[in-house]
């Protein structure tokens, strides 16, 4: 069984904060609850007790939300697992997302497209692409995604499964995205305002069937049993999600 | 590429009403917009329109709300997604899966985790074990689910990186549910009522930690650019979740 | 104490259905829990039993939720209460309504400016007009309503405390708005588009401030003490509200 | 028309900053938007630019909001008003509140209630019923609150339209309550948690029916016309309601 050994990732609990860290040999971890030095936790399992501490696996959850370093508005894992769902993303899949933003939503797409899978990520600005790529280089698990500097004139490969668009103006590339699909294959966007939901209704009128949009609403509640209750305050607004399949002419 | 073949599924969409059907050579769907012969689409891609309607390959949400035969209660993809995440499920993860119900949240578990993966599913009520079964034989992509006629004691295997309940009473099983899950190893169920997480928190007392409870809300808005709004109704609660990690006493 | 009496208002509930009748000496009530004859009743109090029925005294939620006769869309409760406060009424407040629509609201209205109050209420369509002023005469408790047929060149009252439009466009409407009101006198409306939003707040951009936009969701649960839980089903949308108070310039 | 003068209250509003003020004769307001010299406002309208501030006469929201000070959770104004709706409360009713708090809805209640109403006030702590005395006192507009220090053993009034309980454990009160009540009178109360739902629930079982349980949420947008979407984060919960009204045995 896996133990955590030195240059392992861990997340490290204490009451209601969160860390990610990269365990390193005669380091230390200091924190709230007191010190961890590595040394006294490498060669043990995952899922331990130390001193106040909780001591996990990361999940990639965990990852997207502590660990990729944000240059950009991220796609949060609320949204960006039911966006892998609406893509139909399996092992095999051939995905293309235009804007790569800080590479979070690429993770998932990653680890959704499977070992047998493709994802094309294409992103414009020189400086997100090359955090995003240090984010993939540092927490991607699979050799699945091919990232691009660039915007859509630099991918002429067609046939996808799928097309996730975040960029401002997703309606000025349907076209581009409609020739890149596979017949039957399906395209979505998340934006944030409600003027882009219509723009992007607009650019969809022709050539895509089975619209559909909607937003995402997490409610989290404490934990006591006993006073079982939603947390005061939660994330209003992310933003909102836009699917269309692909319709032969 | 894939075209609609004798045996094809294929969504079949007029205005809001959606069938997922089975093709079959010499017949025909018959709907509101008139009749399908099978053997007119036979040959050619997904993705077009035939009269009124339009003819989807489907994805996977199609065949968990249109395709599986219900005797319980479904959990729905809009939870199912999020499960697959919290349970940090990928290719090559290994899940126990407890009331396997009609098999929903099984398609979605067999294809979070991949060719290299294994899902555990077990189901005492014959009547239920019997419909998920066919269910499974009938949309499961990937032979990687192994379905079990029985409760816990007829499940001895360990050592499972995840363990998903959808039973009346989660909380009567933690024991067994520890010991079946790795270190760190994720726990997660989804319960309908109030009272249930607190009996499920509970539950969790003793040897998890990073206890989250929370519930994911959809909300779906109408498609008319000039008059964008969310639809008069929605589905206001389908279920708590509750998710835990496993912590080596 | 008040009983009641001939010609008395009074819901009657049995399981989740309520009725909302005038009790009539002589006549009787058939539902599903069977007669209640009205001579029987007559005379006792309200907040009885009945066999398997309940017999309360309205109260005004219940008046527009199952009194009043509906032509148009009706301005819910949890809408209405909560435009009361935002419009600040009280006793003797002076309010203008554009829009009776089938009087849902205005007889909200009547109740919040009281006694001392008055509400002058537009209403352009005949039919709605006439309607209207049937359900005010059967169910407004106050004298303190006039109910005009016409459009805003038919009332040229100024200096209201506050004005509530309930029309396709407010937008069009607001030079008359801001020359009818008080100096910080309040504006409100509900729209049921969110591009219905972006043209209000475009109509706002002089001689007001303080603008705020919401949205009041209503989410009821089940009362089994041992399954607390939401009701399957929620109203997600009835519209949304915009206000805004009225500068000097 | 009524003047800012010397004593009057106002709201000064600083982009999405907003202040509850008592104007006072050669004194000045200090803010991120620079000073205002109450002498310069002193006999001028509200609804009024000052620099780049914004000068209304407050509402009862911006009392409850800004104004009275706070010595324990108060009941925020999206329930509150709803509160006051379900009591069907108006000019003339007769309404008991157990547990004044700071009194804040008690504001709302007085209201509510009218010039010709009545609102008797329950406080046991000292130092709250004090301090919902001074507040009272400030801003309450009308006399006709009773305020008594003391439990329900200090109430002997009886004969109320509605009661309202906003104390740890309504369930204890509820034979009280009852007798407090006329017939078919109302009671509610605001819980923060499910387990208090559940416990609500079972003291409501004898003597009461319609009982209702449910939230009220409230999201808000922002203002931008181009650019119209919710803010990022919102209020996620206040308290459960429960309402229910008294049948007689």
């Amino acid at each position: 069984m896996e133990k955590i050994s030195d240059g392992s990732y861990v997340v490290i609990i204490y009451r209601d904060r969160k860390y990610l860290k990269k365990v390193k040999k005669g380091d230390l971890f200091s924190g709230k609850g007191g010190n961890i030095p590595y040394d006294e936790i490498i060669g043990r399992d995952f899922g331990i007790k130390y001193g106040e501490y909780l001591i996990f696996k990361p999940t990639i959850e965990d990852v997207v939300m502590l660990g990729i370093k944000r240059e950009t508005q991220i796609v949060y894992p609320k949204d960006g697992f039911y966006i892998c769902m609406k893509l139909n993303l399996k092992n095999g899949s051939k995905l293309l997302e235009i804007g790569t933003g800080s590479g979070a939503l690429t993770l998932l797409f990653s680890r959704a497209c499977g070992p047998n899978g493709k994802v094309v990520s294409l992103e414009k600005e020189e400086r997100h692409y090359k955090n995003a790529k240090r984010n993939l280089e540092t927490y991607c698990e699979l050799k699945n995604v091919a990232l691009i500097l660039g915007d859509v004139t630099n991918c002429r490969e067609k046939e996808f499964d799928a097309c996730f668009v975040d960029v401002r103006e997703p309606w000025s590339l349907m076209q581009y995205v409609r020739e890149s699909l596979k017949p039957s294959g399906i395209f979505g966007t998340i934006i944030p305002t409600t003027n882009q939901i219509s723009d992007t209704l607009k650019g969809l009128q022709d050539g895509f069937g089975d619209i559909e949009v909607m937003e995402i609403l997490l409610r989290k509640y404490k934990t006591l049993p006993e006073r079982v209750r939603p947390f005061d305050r939660m994330v209003a607004h992310t933003g909102y999600l836009v699917f269309a399949r692909k319709v032969k002419e």
